[in-house]
C-alpha cells in the first residue's frame, strides 16, 4: 500500500472552502459537531471521522458547485445517504465536505412499459416501493437496512432476493455522475442492453463515491408477482441447508429468497419475535409467480428438502403469515440484542462459492466457539453470502481483540475457498486491507491507475477502497 | 475526435518484434499474406486491414510473452478468436500482431454445484454445450454464430435468449486478463457476487481487446430447463408484437426468448427453409420451465397475442418441431440470399427502450422502402435491440451511399428515442463515431482516461472504442 499522495491541506484552505460553500449554500452547509459527527457515522467498530462541514445539495447543478469549490481547495467529498453503510464508508478520514443526498429524494419519471424508473439518489428503496405500488411494479433489491438507492449502488448492495433478481449491478441501467472536475457524465442511455463501449455504469457501482458522484440514477423495475408463497423448513445440518438451496438451483427452480439463518439466529429470532421455531439450522424461502408456479414450486423445494432430512416445510400464500416470517428475518438483526442486551452490534460478510458454504459456515461456527464471542448467522444461502454479527462488549479490550481476530480469520477463510471479503457490504475503510490477498496485485494496481485517472487529486472520497 | 498520439512505429521495429515472436514461438508465428487477411477479416463493408503477424498461442504464458515483445516494439496486439465480429473489431489498422486463441480451446473446470465453469477463450459456445450437454448444465449465451467465448466477452454479447439469461455482461464471473504492461490480471473470484473494489470484470467485458486480453473466463451456466416450449404467432402490426412482448414481460412471464421478424424477413425464411409462415409480422417465442409451468406461460402468452390481435399461437414442446423452428430463425442471415442472391450481406443493429421499438421498428421500415434497399428486420424484441440485414450490391456505389446513409439514419433514429448505437454487436472501428452523440464528451472523455491509464503506449487493439 502506498501512504496517500496528496500533500496536507492547509486550515485556511478549509475555511476559505466552507466560506465559498456558506456563500452559495447559505443553511444548507452545516457545520455542528453534533451534525458532523452524525454524517462520520459508522456502525462498526472503526473510529467516528466527521468531516468539515455538511452540505444538502438540491440538484445535479449543485453538486457540481461543490465539487468546483472543494477540488479548487482540494477538500474531499463524502458523499451522504443514509449512513447505513458498513465500513466506514461515510468516514471524513481527511476532514472534506460530506454530501447529504437527503433533499434530492425525488421520482423524476417512471417507464412503465420499459420496466424502468429515474430517480434521485437520496430516496430510499421503501419509499421508492410506495411510491410505485399502484403501478404493479416494485424494485426488487432489499439489502434489510432502508438504505438509499444512491449509496445501494454506490457499495454495490444486494440481499435476500438477489438470488432471483440480482444485485445493484444487475439493476442499475443509467447513471448520472459529476465527476472530479465537475463535469456531469452519463454512463448510458435507457436501452436494456448495450455493446457501445466500456461499461461505465458498472464501473461507477460499487465504487464507493470514489470516482464520482451519483445524482440520479436509471433503474430497471420488476412485476410485482401474481402470487407469492413463503415458508420455513429447519434441517439437520447447515450442510443440509447448503445441499438443498443447491439443488433447488440447479434444477432450474426460480426460488426468490433463500435464507439460512442458524440455530443461535433462529433462538434470538424466537425470543424477538415471539415465535417458536424449532431451533436447528433453517431455512426461510419465498417463491414469486402464478398461483400454479408458486404452489408448483413450494411442493419441489419440500421434496428437495426432504431428500436432505429436512422438514417439515410449511410454506402458505397468504400475505399476513407470510409477513410475519419475514419480519423475523428482517428483524434478526435488531433481535440479535435479545441474546445480549447493551452489547455493540458488528455486522461483517463473506461470499463464497455456494459449493463451499456449508464448510465456511461450520468452520465459522467453530472458530466462533473457540473464540468465545456470541455472533449468530443468517446468509444468502443461493448466492454463497452469510453475515456474521458480533455482539460484543466494546468495553472489553480483550474481548474486542478476540472478534477482530475472528472477523480477520472469517475473510482468510473465504479467500481460501476463491470467495471475496465482501458479497454486499462493500469495502469502505474495514476491508482495503483484505484486497491485495483476495485480488492480487495487478488488479489492485488496475483499480488505482483508474481511480487516478478520474481522481488525480484524490478528493472524490478518498481512503475508501484503494489507497493512493 | 483526436488523431492517434503514438508515433508511427517503423518498419525495423515490426521487423525486429516478428523475428522476435519467430525466435519464441516458431511456427506457431504465420505471416502469410492469406492468413493475415484472413485475420483481418470483416464482415462488413469496411476495408480488410491484415495484421503483420498472427500468433497462436497456446498458454497464457505465451500471450504474456507475445506482449512483452510487442509492447518492446510499439506493435499493436489484436485479439482474435473465430472473426465472426461485425465491426471491423480484428481489423490492424496500424498493423501489429494478431493473436488468435484457435489452440487454447479448452475446459479447465466445471463446478456443477457453482453452476459455473472456467474455460479457455478459444472455445466457442457450441463446443462448450457440447461438452457440457452430459451434465445437464448449458451456457445460455446465444448470439447465433459460433463465437469464440472469449469473443463474445470481449464484445459484450448476447442474442435470443437475453431476455431470460441476460448478456455476457450478466454471465461473465471473473477473468484473467494479460494487461499491456504483461502483467496477468484475475479480475474476481468464483464467488456469485461481491463488493470488493471496482468490477474490473464487468470493465474488461465489452473493452474488445483495448483494455487487455482475455487469456481465461469463469462463466455461469444455467439447469437445462426440464421442459421448453416453442412456437410462432403472426400479428397484424410491429405495433401489435411489440405490444404482446411487453405486456409478457410486465406480467412476470419469464420467456426465454421473444423473436420478431417483419414480413420480408418471413419470405426470406419461407423460401430459404420451406415453410409456409403467413408473411405478416411474426413473434417466434420459446418458454423454459416444467412442464406445467411451460405449458401455463405458453397459454398465457397466446391470450395476451390475442387481445392484440395475434394469433393463431402455435405451440409445441416437442423437440423436433422447436428444433426445425429455431433452425429457421438462425438460418434467417442465410435465408436472405434468397431475396438477392451474389449480394453483399451488411448486418447491423440498434437497442431502443422496449416502449420505443414499434415506432423505430416502423420508421425504420418507411426509411428501408425510401432509400430503396432489401433489408429485412429481425429483434430480440423482449431487449428492444434489432437487426437491419442490408443485402446491397457493393458495386453499385449509388446503392453503397443510400445503405450507408440508411445505416447512419438508423443509429441517429435509435439514439434519438434514448437508445444505443449497438445492443449486442459492439463498436469495433463502425460505430466509434456514434460514441460521442451516443455518451456525450464527459463519458468519452471518461473511456480515454481508462484506456490511456491502462494502455499508455496504446498498443492494445487500437484504434477501436476510443481513438487516442
Amino acid at each position: 500500500m502506498q501512504k496517500p499522495v496528496s500533500p496536507p491541506r492547509s486550515a485556511k484552505a478549509t475555511q476559505d472552502a466552507i466560506a465559498q460553500l456558506n456563500a452559495a449554500f447559505g443553511n444548507r452547509v452545516v457545520t455542528s459537531q453534533a451534525v458532523r459527527e452524525q454524517h462520520g457515522n459508522t456502525v462498526t467498530w472503526l473510529p467516528n471521522e466527521p468531516p468539515d462541514a455538511v452540505v444538502f445539495p438540491q440538484s445535479t447543478a449543485d453538486v457540481q458547485q461543490v465539487v468546483t469549490i472543494c477540488a479548487a481547495h482540494g477538500m474531499p467529498i463524502i458523499p451522504f445517504g443514509t449512513g447505513s453503510s458498513l465500513e466506514g464508508h461515510v468516514n471524513a478520514p481527511r476532514g472534506g465536505v460530506s454530501v447529504d443526498f437527503r433533499d434530492m429524494n425525488k421520482v423524476l419519471a417512471v417507464h412503465a412499459e420499459d420496466l424502468d424508473c429515474v430517480i434521485e439518489p437520496g430516496i430510499t428503496r421503501k419509499q421508492l416501493n410506495e411510491y410505485l405500488r399502484d403501478s404493479g411494479l416494485f424494485f426488487p433489491i432489499d439489502p434489510g437496512a432502508d438504505a438509499s438507492l444512491g449509496g445501494m449502488a454506490a457499495t454495490r448492495a444486494s440481499g435476500t432476493n438477489a438470488v432471483r433478481y440480482g444485485t445493484m449491478k444487475d439493476n442499475v441501467l443509467a447513471l448520472k455522475v459529476v465527476m472530479a472536475n465537475g463535469e456531469v457524465m452519463t454512463t448510458a442511455r435507457r436501452a436494456k442492453k448495450t455493446s457501445a463501449g466500456y461499461d461505465l455504469t458498472r464501473l461507477i457501482v460499487g465504487s464507493e463515491g470514489t470516482l464520482g458522484i451519483i445524482t440520479e440514477l436509471t433503474l430497471k423495475l420488476a412485476g410485482i408477482p401474481e402470487a407469492i408463497s413463503g415458508g420455513i423448513c429447519p434441517f439437520p445440518s447447515v450442510d443440509a441447508c447448503c445441499k438443498t438451496a443447491i439443488e433447488t438451483i440447479q434444477s432450474g427452480i426460480p426460488i426468490a429468497r433463500v435464507e439460512l439463518l442458524d440455530p443461535l439466529q433462529v433462538k434470538a429470532v424466537n425470543t424477538h419475535s415471539k415465535l417458536d421455531l424449532p431451533e436447528t439450522p433453517m431455512l426461510l424461502v419465498e417463491f414469486h409467480g402464478t398461483a400454479a408456479s408458486v404452489a408448483e414450486q413450494s411442493k419441489r423445494f419440500g421434496e428437495i428438502a426432504a431428500e436432505h432430512g429436512g422438514g417439515p416445510f410449511a410454506w402458505t400464500t397468504k400475505p399476513e403469515d407470510r409477513t410475519k416470517l419475514w419480519e423475523a428475518r428482517h428483524n434478526a438483526a435488531l433481535a440479535n440484542f435479545t441474546l445480549r442486551a447493551g452489547a455493540q452490534m458488528i455486522a461483517t460478510d463473506v461470499c463464497v462459492p455456494i459449493s463451499r458454504l456449508a464448510e465456511c459456515v461450520s468452520e465459522t461456527q467453530a472458530d466462533i466457539a473457540q473464540s468465545r464471542i456470541i455472533a449468530p448467522i443468517v446468509g444468502h444461502v443461493g448466492d454463497g453470502n452469510f453475515h456474521l454479527t458480533l455482539m460484543i462488549d466494546n468495553t472489553d479490550a480483550d474481548e474486542v481483540a478476540r472478534a477482530r481476530a475472528l472477523s480477520e480469520r472469517l475473510v482468510e477463510r473465504a479467500l481460501k475457498m476463491d470467495g471475496t471479503s465482501t458479497g454486499e457490504h462493500g469495502v469502505g475503510q474495514g476491508k482495503m486491507k483484505y484486497l491485495q490477498a483476495e485480488h492480487g496485485a495487478p488488479a489492485l494496481a488496475a483499480m488505482a491507475a483508474i481511480k487516478r485517472a478520474l481522481d488525480p487529486q484524490n478528493i472524490m472520497n478518498p481512503g475508501k477502497i484503494v489507497a493512493l
